[in-house]
């Protein structure tokens, strides 16, 4: 059971902390005055549901709507969600006043335990506690990140870059072959960038390449930040790739495997996720620039039959799916899957070794650069 | 096609790179000669199955035996495989040349291509090139670390040592809270420890805990190396594990989750596994000690019903196929794991947040550490 040790802060919360505090603060005298009104107190959720997520042309991101969905009290339906986004709000609090962090796992253990007298359990299990931590975020408008809480962090990052986090200096070209992990959170108030002479970020879906750009040294021949999102990109990695967009204004490029799930992972980067979209004001990064693999690129790279993986159905299927996001409505892109789906064929980046060892490095995507041979 | 860019080094091989290519260069002249001499050429592989790997009692590791098969040139059923040894054979080769290191994956990219004049490849997928591998390290009694291929990395680590890696001098105090990612390969010539007052080594299983213990600066207070293995530990991990056992030589905790599967993962760590046993003596690190979660827990650290998973029927088996195992024959881990099949649930490190966020820094560990509360 979840026990605020304290009521007075152990750590002086800085600006951002104090406004998510009375975020929550006001979340819960609101509630206290219509109870005093003798009202039904309600928390007004934004829909997080397709129905409420629409892309905006103009900003180029996947957003969500202002539809709004009232959680009552008095509502059988709705008086145990409602409790339990109290409980989640004040774990946040408690977490704040600590100044410590936790995963979405661990606020579910914080906040679960049995009602004194009866069987019940506020939280059964996590599947429970995590649309909670959702609908907390949308309600005060505060990301999980504000709330103190982390997803899993995943993603590596080296090369022209000195941060500061939790207040130890970083030098990221002195990383050796490990790098540095990217944090869960990435917020400015405890990461900063000290320093950057990078003239563009890399961002590679693959590990695996990513090691090979590290060992070839890329990212100090080519003055760049090399960063693996090591498939799907994380929160973490989204929030510092959109920060190293605004703060240093350099142009990001994507290389996923040219496969549909390579473009999801561009996607998600570029214009957010229908999942998330509540967040992508402060995730996605519209100015990220796709630059492979693309499925001209086994012409133009004379490539050979070794790199070919016959397309799946499934990946047939969700081809024809990309085509008709509005986000993938302009020519370059509709050519772009079109020519996937008449090659037959997906192809991994892994693949360039095909040609020697190197041939990422020293050819593919300096030519790239060259050519300024990327799609947006 | 891999093409061998070079037969001259391009980098000066160094004593271990030296020793893996006269073995690799003795398994072709071996051949060579037999060709000369009118013989079957035969390549002589230690049997990897369960029928050729043993407890040694002795060591307290998992090993290899000595069963050999024969893979012979002239033999419809053995020549694909025959050749297929000498691709991945003749790739390490031009791997160690180039002083570069790619991954399995990229090793059957490396070595695919169609066998001229016909529609055969030399492979047809990963499933076959990473079973080549295996034999080869067997035969020539190389790891793949020292063929220059690694397996996707995994795993943080921060604390009280400084390393060099790839010539980077890297203060792993001084790694905010992102932690340095254990390189895939963790072998003296690349990664050496350069000064440690560590005490001791805590390995943990989950990430979320480790987040919990770094940002509480547990490695600060109690002198210590802090890593995760982000679940089952990949090779990285376990070596750079067993390095620091000896040449630290200072005690190895591990921490799981109260689990068979946590359980696995400290076996694995302590013994090796059965599928890797001719790489235990180099991975397994026989020494490390099991902190917990032990099933005992629940009762000495009052924990209360809210951390309790009930144990699937697939844990049940679990648990009782392990207290079949030689390496847990002893009364003590009997004694463990009959504890949790009477408990009759499970419960998770995150858990121990029921208490107070950082009750597992403050309570759980330096307890379990004075009370000397560990089985080995």
């Amino acid at each position: 059971m979840a026990k605020p040790t304290t009521t007075t802060p152990k750590k002086k919360p800085n600006d951002t902390d104090e406004k998510t505090l009375s975020k929550i603060e006001k979340l819960a005298t609101d509630t206290l005055k219509a109870v005093e009104k003798g009202l039904n107190p309600t928390v007004n959720i934004r829909t997080r549901a397709l129905s409420n997520v629409a892309f905006n042309e103009k900003k180029r991101i996947i957003e969500l709507g202002d539809k709004m969905q009232g959680r009552e009290f008095f509502n059988t339906n709705m008086a145990r969600k409602f409790m339990q986004t109290f409980l989640v709000a004040n774990g946040a609090k408690t977490l704040i006043h600590e100044g410590k962090t936790i995963s979405i796992r661990q606020m579910f253990y914080m906040t679960k335990h049995t009602l004194r007298g009866t069987d019940e359990n506020t939280f059964e299990d996590q599947s429970e506690s995590d649309p909670i931590i959702e609908d907390l975020e949308v309600t005060i408008d505060a990301l999980r990140e504000e709330l103190h809480l982390f997803a899993n962090k995943r993603g590596l990052v080296v090369g022209n870059l000195t941060v500061n986090d939790a207040g130890d200096e970083i030098d990221l070209t002195k990383m050796g072959r490990g790098g540095w992990g990217i944090p869960s959170i990435c917020e400015p108030d405890q990461l900063k960038f000290v320093r950057s002479k990078a003239e563009f970020v890399l961002v590679v879906e693959k590990q695996a390449v990513w090691h090979r750009l590290n060992e070839d040294r890329f990212w100090e021949k080519h003055k760049c930040v090399l960063m693996t999102s090591e498939g799907q990109a994380a929160r973490g990695a989204r929030r510092l790739l959109q920060r190293l967009a605004t703060e240093l204004k350099v142009p990001i490029y994507i290389l996923v495997d040219n496969d549909p799930w390579g473009l999801y992972i561009y996607s998600v980067l570029k214009q957010g996720s229908i999942n998330l979209a509540y967040e992508s004001m402060r995730m996605a990064v519209p100015g990220v620039r796709f630059m492979g693999m693309s499925a001209f690129d086994y012409k133009k790279y004379s490539l050979t039959r070794e790199v070919q993986i016959k397309l799946t159905k499934e990946d047939i299927a969700r081809a024809e799916q990309m085509k008709k996001y509005p986000w993938f409505a302009a020519k370059q892109w509709q050519k772009e899957i079109d020519e996937t789906l008449k090659n037959g064929f997906k192809m991994e980046v892994d693949a360039l070794l095909t040609k020697y060892i190197s041939f990422i490095t020293d050819e593919y995507i300096p030519k790239k650069l060259k050519d300024k041979d990327f799609l947006v």
